[in-house]
């Protein structure tokens, strides 16, 4: 499948430093532990500065902890073009999600100067502070940081479960820098990541490229109807939520369906009240999670939604109330960046396809205050944030080899 | 509505007990928590002994702590004609549920002393013990260890959640007797008790002339689909258990009302896993109730329930397992016994209707070893197993009318 070009990655070594980063923190079952602002997080870090002085980097780190490593560039008033993800991994997760889009990076340098190639615009590498959000929220803090989402302080005092504070954590491990978050302006921003679904390895298709982020909306639902007892009461005069509770999540499934290409809608959260076996469910509560890469279609989706709940409590006499608690808007990556990509798989030969990103990505914060885009390399059965999470050699090789043709493209 | 008869029972002496008995174990809203086998149960026996032996009963006590105050008959050799229910509550109880049974064959034994009746058969009015089971399982235990259901020595050793034991908690207030349990056969049962639904009320009828009691059948429902992330896996690679669950829910819906009549069906008990917001329900546990008083069309709705269930997860592709995991056969009452019933409401003049009671009773047990039958009188909004249970005394005076009129029947 592949084609020999004169410029391509070493990808036994792009391999090994994969193996070898996910010695640190190691899970319980193959995969890693590495939660940010961890010990573990710590040795990770100091392991990517010593790989990335031995290229030649320059090192600076961020207010979050961000770490940014340059390659400089011909022209000095040239912005870097950026590659990165993060280093960090869910309790159970994988030896990919995050740390090939960071380890890609450092690749591609390695490849550059081994080619001796120059650039004009110098190129970064960048490993984002706490991307899975799993031990402290927001996920994807320091990229939204960088963004300009929330403010640097309100990050810096965000709270895990034991109620330790993200920035004592971060001083504490020793990576809190001195650089103002957002300083660092960039010319463009470039993320490789696992695609953490079953699209591309069932397709056989060997690059996804990534031309949206999906929009989210999570709307909370709670019914209210009468509790009462299984065995007494008539079906005729019940206010039962569970049968509301059924239609909606059926409705949703209907509205995902129907606002296809690329429109996504389920319902995993339940709780109904007082959930005994011999007592109607009075009460429900439950989040209905719909996502879409169309505004338009996120919209008409949770419009349809709000029309069909209202129909549905009313045949049931049961009243309710729909909350947004959360969600972003969908993000359509760079026109550029995607063209970089699409022509460098091209030239190696590769299979590729448009694909929507479905979980959030720093590259999704990034987008928002310079040119971004991604590609995706398909993982074995879709699985992520699971120890068993895996991926081919030759998946994580040919992807980095398109990211190093989009980059030496754009740092021209 | 009420025509008057020359036999008829003292209203203001039976509400007068009931709001009197009401006193003991005070609920914190009104109504009653008078656990089985509690200090305050040992109160309201006592009153109860006091108030029987004054109206010149005798007293028995059983091992599983019924009590049995006998009015004799003219016939030394007739068996008894009983009237009972309990007087232990649930934690948030009512004034009326059980207490209404007990206090009424009082109150008719009371009528006849005052009428100077005589009757050929004795009369028995009946506490048994621990019916609600809200603090040691099984509910209606003494009348399910009279009917030989459970060996007394398994009742005897039921634990409660603290790991008290029941016979020795029987034992501290005072109430285990010497009585062999099923010693003392019954000519007939009759058993009054408040609705606990809203069908005598919501249609202005007086008397509720329990023809059976509803079967019942628990049914355990385990879903396996696959748990992903709702926001990478597209709609149509999905597993997920919730749309299966709720297809269910809505297929017991439907079986219930085609069953009609008295057939009921619901799902109160639900649980999703991982029940996070953006992971597709892998797994769901729920548990299916189902009634009929018509045993053909209880196996009838499993059986379509299992057909429904099986076509819906070969839809999904979900696998399920159902297993019952609790029950009762319906229960058919004695033909005589709602004969009396009826003539007795007939010659007071009381609206009637046949009804199905919903929830199991100590007549359901009892039924299966004497010929019995239940009255019922209409309650507040159908509303029980809540402090805000009521009825009015009306309601408590014709029923009981209708009892002593039945019982004078059985007895002569």
């Amino acid at each position: 499948m592949v084609k020999e070009t004169n410029i391509s990655i070493n990808s036994d070594r792009l391999w090994d430093s994969l193996m070898t980063m996910a010695k640190i923190g190691p899970g319980i079952a193959g995969g890693n532990n590495r939660q940010t602002v961890t010990v573990e997080d710590g040795e990770a870090r100091k392991l990517l500065q010593k790989w990335s002085e031995d290229a030649g980097m320059t090192m600076k780190v961020d207010e979050l902890g961000s770490m940014f490593f340059k390659r400089e560039g011909t022209d000095k008033n040239a912005l870097p073009v950026v590659i990165g993800s993060h280093l960090d991994t869910q309790p159970t997760g994988g030896k990919y999600d995050g740390v090939l889009g960071v380890l890609a990076g450092l690749e591609i340098v390695r490849t550059l100067n081994d080619l001796n190639i120059q650039t004009k615009h110098p190129i970064l590498v960048v490993n984002w502070t706490n991307e899975e959000g799993s031990r402290f929220p927001p996920a994807m803090m320091a990229s939204a940081g960088y963004a300009g989402i929330y403010e640097v302080n309100t990050l810096l005092s965000a709270k895990d479960a034991e109620g330790n504070i993200f920035g004592n954590e971060l001083d504490k491990i020793g990576w809190k820098g001195s650089e103002p978050v957002g300083s660092q302006k960039f010319h463009c921003y470039y993320e490789l990541h696992i695609e953490q679904g079953p699209i591309l390895e069932t397709e056989e298709v060997d690059i996804g490229i990534v031309t949206h982020g999906q929009g989210l909306k999570w709307l909370e639902v709670k019914l209210s109807g009468v509790e009462q007892h299984t065995g007494t009461t008539p079906m005729n005069v019940r206010k039962d939520t569970s049968l509301a509770l059924s239609e909606i999540i059926l409705a949703v499934n209907h509205i995902a369906n129907k606002n296809q290409p690329n429109a996504l809608g389920s319902v995993g959260h339940i709780e109904v009240s007082p959930n005994s076996r011999n007592v109607i469910a009075g009460n429900s509560l439950f989040t209905v999670d719909i996502r879409s890469p169309d505004i338009n279609k996120l919209v008409k989706m949770e419009n349809e939604l709000k029309q069909m709940t209202t129909d549905i409590c009313k045949k049931h006499k049961i009243e309710f109330k729909m909350d947004q608690i959360g969600g972003f808007d969908p993000v359509a990556f760079d026109k550029d960046c995607l063209n970089n990509i699409r022509n460098s798989a091209k030239k190696f030969g590769y299979s590729y396809k448009n694909i929507v990103s479905g979980a959030g990505h720093d590259a999704c914060w990034i987008n928002t205050v310079a040119p971004s885009a991604m590609i995706m390399c398909p993982c074995v059965d879709g699985l992520s944030h699971n120890e068993a999470e895996e991926i081919k050699p030759e998946w994580a090789s040919s992807s980095t080899n398109v990211m190093l043709h989009a980059a030496i493209t754009s740092a021209t």
